[in-house]
């Protein structure tokens, strides 16, 4: 049942060698990688004029079209930092590989703990302003918001389950359905007002202030629009996604991505400019425009219901970039293994799971309230875009290749810029939960270097020379002791006994006696079968079977000698439904665990089946 | 660090020789196996008056008398009864003993479901109600009240597995306080009023209704009142736990909590008609009387006090009684055997956790509520109450020993008037709640049934006629198949396959191929490693490591032929700490657990530990 259950949501399992097929063309490649990047712009530009508006008025439009202005030279910054990446790093260059790559590994893991608590964020975040745009159109279900956002998580990770190229399918067309619409809003708008003529008529009135703009206050209103840039690192990161060439791919896609935002932010600031869109809690400046643009008609809701699906959409490309990080650093031994195996639809698995169990956390914790956790978000993405731009720094300063200079230019400028925002983000959201992230990273990176540690070690212990040949053995001279705990004459310890015999002559019983009288009964039958092999009996005053057991052993172990192996045999029945085995005390799986951190001790277990 | 803090909690472990050092006198026995009875009679007065006040007005104290009258007469055919009971049940006769031996299986395992569910409920509706009685006192804690009702559940726990004794004197001091200073409000409040003359002026008006008492509306003051005798069960129950002469002291115990019992209850509701006490949502029928009685002197807060502690106190009743009949039943097989373990302090943990689990659920599905839990109360104890004295009654008809129409007629009568409040607390309650009671008690029986048959399977199959004999075997001629799982070649794998070669001659070395670069790295490297015993290697295109091996395992172990064993030598490396484990593939653990499904294995584990 469980096994259908699975095949039904996820799909039956795919074969190692179909993974090519699994990749994803320029096509489907833009709206997965991009639906975060493009989504933010929605509210981009509204997060500009929230700093500004309130402050110095109608002067807010002219500096939010410079704000802009410098959030999309940001942006070329990146894409071109990214293009060179991209070059560079054949089979994926996220912040984490290029940081490790040219500034050590404390650099890369703070890029890769940054890069992961974000990409949780945007799960977190983007279901939340879903779920708020459903909960706003519908507002009976905003009790249940919590449980909606929760819902939509699972629903995504099923799909991502499913594996990449549903997933792009899945996910790829309202991305698509977003960026026409807007891109038809822009351009309709444009139209309306300087060819038919329209003069627009703010709906609402612009408060009257006068104050002036200072340069925090811009950098301020910068840093608010950066989320516009948010989901820019994934396409470097997910290369090994695309089909081959996959860097000529991703190249294109990463410039489709700038072209995308370029026309939808820039459209849309202009927009708000033209019509004068006034942020407030009721209508989002997109809402406004899109209201004074189209009326009521159809496309009104076009625009609100895409922007709603967009958001939630956004989330995805957490899903298709986190596991893929998990699974790198999981490569270089900074994660458990299990990050790096393929599921049974060839995706990630566990890195999937992991994100939407965390996501969902933040959710319920945060009670889907997106402006809680609003502060939190995007310093990260811009920690780890400063530390891939360092690196890609420093690696053209080490190199000199021709040209290195303008590529060095480029990196360090875009390095600069991201580390200022970085600052300034800090700064302003820092007491909003930018902290949290401060006490997290380290954490993290911690965790991950104790892991590393963890796995080389083990790997130093087993490691085996060439010259440590098995040693010779002669069958006839082995001297084995062998122990079978007995606790009742039953078939089942009959069939141990058996087995005990067919592998050595000198065998222990071993009782543990925690009722006298149970244990006297014992000894009369085993006296009465007449095997002739004696028992070893040892009371158990706390009623604890094993220590006695593991006690004893331990000691006949050392009778036999470091150099011997004492064999343990395990008389073990099993039930066949999972059920029977919490009605069972598990004794023999509590022996054979304390037994294991035993050294020379071989476990045998011999099952016995009941039927039912 | 674990060991330790359940040290401190619980305290250090006890030898089993001191467990009669763990039982109660007489003086220990009556507050403990009673706090439940005893703190019921504070509501229900109360409760009577709730159902007669707004329909007969001032008649409703005549009639709450008649009430408290068969409420106290039927208390003492119970008494009557269960000292029969204890007479004829040294070990412990509660309704499911009592039941199962003289009406058969099935009214037995009725019985001691209902009385499970009437457990859990009496620790939920307890605690609930003596939050409530916190939460009036201080309304700030309101919104914390599941949080409080949980904490004082897991306060009591740990409280209980501390041990009987020591629990005992935990929960007995409140209940003697309780009845001391109740006692005393009786005593003095007859006094104030008969010597010292008072004229007690109500603070509450009586409806101005002329209703009339109808038969129907009597019998629900009559059941409403029944909350009274809740509790009584425990004492015969709990013989067990009484020291030396036990059966004396449980008949001591019984008789002094009727004395108790009539002295309050009647006490209360004689008090509530002398001063004229009206049930209303603010002030409960208890606080009504003591403001009169004391003023607000300090006397008025230790009533109060002294009630807010006992209600929570008798849920410990149920921590006394319910993991007693848990493990009665799993000595029967009817529960897992696991409940008939006695924990390192002697208490039955396993009975005592599981309570404890069960109550903080309800009383986070029911928000702490008390008016939500009440109508699931009662209804279990009085279908026990009718099971055990159905059971009584057919005894004395079966023996017709001297006297035997007495008894029967007293047990009779207690059978047919607990019958009769079941039908009515059922009717009443049906649609408010006791519905659940209806559909968990024949699910519960249903799943004992089936543990029942479960151990009775498992038992028959197990057992060993002196005739089967341990089969003959010559270690010379045996002919046993070795398989070794191969993975990677290192030290782990070595010592395993070191110890397989101590074992047998024909060694299958087995390799599930996922990755064929791997593969053929390992393949080179045995290769020059030279031991000369060839690698089977099978592919894995779904990345499955266990299924191949398992199956490959199956066939081998088919032509090994059905008599001969296969051996799996499994090599497993340990790591000490345990979060280490979560770094590896459990893939040893896995193929074990899918091997022990099958007949004719032999799993030898074989560890390598890690040291860190």
């Amino acid at each position: 049942m469980n096994i259908n259950l699975s095949k039904i949501l996820i799909g039956k399992s795919l074969r190692t060698d179909e993974l090519k097929d699994e990749k994803f063309n320029v096509f489907w490649g833009l709206p997965i990688l991009s639906s975060d990047a493009i989504s933010s712009v929605a509210y981009a530009g509204e997060e500009i004029l929230w700093v500004l508006v309130p402050i110095i008025g109608l002067l807010s439009y002219k500096y939010m079209f410079y704000a802009a202005l410098c959030i999309v030279f940001l942006m070329f910054l990146l894409v071109f930092s990214y293009r060179q990446t991209i070059d560079s790093y054949p089979d994926g260059g996220g912040s984490y590989i290029v940081a490790k790559d040219n500034l050590g590994t404390i650099p890369g893991l703070v890029a890769g703990s940054a890069l992961s608590i974000d990409y949780v964020l945007t799960v977190a975040v983007s279901t939340c302003a879903g779920t708020a745009a459903i909960t706003s159109a519908i507002p009976s279900l905003l009790v249940h918001k919590v449980f909606i956002t929760v819902a939509l998580i699972i629903i995504m990770t099923l799909g991502n389950l499913r594996g990449i190229r549903e997933s792009s399918k899945i996910f790829g067309i309202p991305t698509y359905l977003f960026m026409i619409s807007v891109i038809g809003m822009i351009v309709f708008g444009i139209i309306k007002v300087h060819i038919l003529g329209y003069t627009p008529k703010p709906s609402y009135t612009i408060p009257n202030v006068s104050g002036d703009i200072t340069l925090f206050l811009f950098l301020r209103a910068f840093a608010s629009g950066c989320t516009a840039l948010t989901g820019v690192e994934a396409v470097s990161n997910g290369i090994p996604s695309f089909k081959e060439p996959s860097q000529k791919n991703a190249k294109i896609v990463l410039e489709l991505l700038a072209l995308v935002i370029l026309m939808i932010f820039g459209g849309i600031s202009y927009l708000a400019t033209l019509y004068h869109a006034v942020p407030n809690l009721e209508v989002t400046v997109v809402a406004q425009i899109a209201y004074q643009v189209f009326g009521t008609s159809i496309f009104f809701y076009v625009i609100q219901i895409t922007t709603a699906v967009i958001l939630i959409m956004a989330a995805n490309t957490a899903f298709a970039g986190l596991p893929l990080l998990l699974a790198l650093m999981a490569k270089d031994k900074f994660m458990p293994r299990q990050f790096n195996k393929r599921g049974k639809r060839l995706g990630f698995s566990n890195g999937i799971i992991t994100l939407s169990l965390f996501a969902c956390l933040l959710v319920i914790a945060f009670r889907a309230d997106t402006h809680l956790l609003m502060p939190l978000y995007a310093v990260g993405v811009f920690i780890s875009f400063t530390l891939s731009q360092a690196g890609m720094f420093t690696r053209w300063v080490k190199s000199k290749k021709r040209g290195w200079r303008h590529k060095a230019f480029i990196n360090g400028l875009g390095c600069l810029v991201s580390f200022v925002t970085v600052i300034i983000i800090g700064v302003t959201k820092f007491l909003h939960g930018a902290w949290i992230v401060c006490i997290l990273v380290p954490l993290i990176v911690r965790i991950m270097l104790k892991i590393n540690k963890h796995y080389s070690i083990v790997a130093e212990q087993l490691r085996l020379s060439i010259y440590e040949k098995p040693k010779h053995i002669d069958l006839a001279e082995q001297k084995r002791y062998v122990i079978v705990p007995i606790d009742t004459l039953n078939k089942s310890f009959l069939k141990a006994l058996n087995y005990a015999r067919t592998i050595s002559n000198n065998i222990i019983l071993f009782h543990v006696s925690v009722d006298d009288v149970a244990t006297a009964k014992l000894l009369k039958k085993w006296d009465e079968y007449g095997v002739g092999i004696p028992i070893v009996v040892k009371k158990s005053p706390y009623r604890n079977i094993v220590t006695p057991l593991v006690k004893f052993i331990e000691s006949e172990e050392y009778a036999a000698g470091p150099m011997d192996t004492v064999t343990v045999v395990m008389p073990q029945f099993v039930v066949e439904n999972w059920w029977g085995n919490i009605l069972h005390n598990q004794t023999s799986l509590f022996t054979r665990t304390m037994l294991l951190k035993e050294r020379n001790i071989a476990i045998v277990t011999v099952p016995y089946i009941i039927e039912e």
